[in-house]
């Protein structure tokens, strides 16, 4: 038997999580049984769409139970093996987050060749946040030539890929973050324009002056006063790939939406949101874009890294308040 | 020389406009010079987007100017002619709406053979408004065969046609307009759900027992609550076409957006706004296919027509109160 500690949804939040939602446990790992191996987690994501699981609505992704562990995507090495298809000590990408370690049938797993790179990478550029970045640029945004792009949440996992997938193309790229140390970084990664949205009082003077003649795609990460910006900026035919909202996911009540989205209807905007499962299938030709870019200096990524289970509530809650510089990771092994 | 009478734009309204927003003038029309043509007006077309031109701001199309005569479309009578290709009693349409008469260019004028219709429908069923339903259901939206459809302003001159367009392809249609008589004349063209917004408390709800699997496609013409409803009841891969919000079209501050536009993410949903004059490729497969429906039986309008020159102010007040069933025009001839 062994003993490892998961993290359980104690209670849903109202608003931001606190530590009073979580509540940690441990439980008893019996060996594993025909097909299953054990695996030992080394290390776990935290992202912001799972802010929506904690509450109890039905959407693309399911709730939570309470008193049930939580879930999520985490990089983990099998310690015992009952199935010939994983040996011990290979590496293996599963959605048993949350967890310092578990049993699982083998078949649920996937074995990670990490190709050069460090494993938690297929948590974050190489994994889930990059290929969001990729499809939401190229497919849902469509990019093509010439055009001009804005990415709000530009120095989070996602964001941060979308603008080095737009430099690397050869694009206009204006990014918004908060605080000196993102802009510095973003600016180092050749962003042409960065606009430190925490030290900005007018986002739509902001946008304006870092894109005169205006976007053609604008990258969502965030939602609110960014996207009324956005919109205000639009180019004619513009293309908004809708990803993400972090700006209310902890709303308590519901937010407005943007008050100018009639501009929509002159500048033939079109707006499309997604999620990444619906995009699997360029997994392969990402990844192979992916190895290009890192081999030619053009795609790099920073983590945040948070010590150990116990620290993953404040990672997650970190998310909100834009603690992350690049991938929030929690390191567990 | 002939006098005639136009409506000029007296003062920019705040809000909705006013008789005082308008100013009736006569002018004196000299003989055509050569090349030109005069023209006695029939019919002139009121429409939503003209509020948006009583503003003076940069839009797709131009403020109307303080002073001057305000435009539009118009359907009209060659009464003088000193150019060959047109000829005396000929019908033309053009851009010299609000106007009782008016010289101009031979070649700025559209000889219109109203093959069967009566005149008036080419500012109507027949013409932009017509081709906005058309290129916005099949295009925009993309339509695609079993599409619960779902349109507002479905007894307007754009709205009645994408029902009948969508009906006519075989889909369950679910249309939204207010009062009784609107109600009775969308069923009587076989729109399979009305919701009478103006009686209804919860449009969420309306729109939910409508169409209890969803809608797939919603075509706005309305914007605000009509809009927030549309992405509750949106199933994933919906598409919206937005082609108008008259809802705030009369707002004197700006209203807030829905606050649901995070559910664009969730269900993968395209918002696309879109006018039609990038459209106008399709008004031959649009009359081809009209034409069709209308032998068919498939296909009918009603319009609502105002007396008289003096009469155009009232008529396009009374489009912002829905005052109108079916096509709203005034009648010059």
């Amino acid at each position: 038997m062994t003993t490892v500690r998961e993290i359980r949804l104690k209670s849903r939040p109202s608003g931001l999580p606190t530590h009073a939602n979580f509540e940690m446990a441990s439980v008893e790992l019996a060996a594993p049984g025909p097909g299953e191996v054990q695996v030992k987690n080394l290390w776990m994501t935290v992202d912001p769409y799972m802010r929506g699981r904690m509450n109890d609505v039905k959407s693309y992704a399911p709730p939570f139970q309470l008193g049930k562990a939580m879930d999520g995507g985490a990089i983990g090495q099998v310690t015992v093996s009952n199935d010939p298809n994983l040996k011990v000590g290979e590496l293996v990408q599963s959605g048993y987050g949350w967890r310092e370690g578990f049993n699982a049938p083998a078949a649920a797993l996937q074995k990670l060749d990490p190709r050069g790179l460090p494993p938690q990478a297929f948590l974050g550029a190489a994994g889930m946040p990059g290929l969001t970045a990729y499809a939401g640029l190229l497919k849902v945004a469509a990019l093509k030539d010439g055009d001009v792009v804005f990415v709000s949440g530009a120095a989070g996992a996602v964001g941060a890929m979308v603008c080095q997938i737009a430099k690397a193309k050869g694009h206009v790229v204006i990014g918004s973050a908060g605080g000196a140390e993102k802009v510095a970084w973003l600016k180092s990664i050749g962003v042409d324009h960065v606009i430190d949205y925490k030290a900005t009082s007018d986002l739509n003077a902001a946008l304006t002056e870092a894109a005169p003649g205006g976007i053609d795609v604008y990258f969502d990460n965030v939602g609110g006063a960014h996207l009324e910006a956005a919109l205000n900026s639009a180019k004619l035919f513009a293309r908004f790939a809708i990803c993400g909202m972090i700006s209310i996911y902890n709303a308590t009540k519901p937010e407005p939406g943007p008050s100018n989205l009639a501009q929509l209807i002159g500048k033939n905007i079109r707006m499309e949101g997604f999620i990444v499962s619906h995009h699997f299938s360029m997994m392969p030709q990402f990844h192979a874009d992916l190895a290009k870019w890192v081999a030619e200096g053009k795609v790099s990524w920073k983590e945040t890294v948070f010590d150990g289970l116990d620290a993953a509530p404040d990672a997650f809650i970190g998310l909100f308040s834009g603690e992350n510089l690049g991938k929030m990771l929690v390191k567990l092994g």
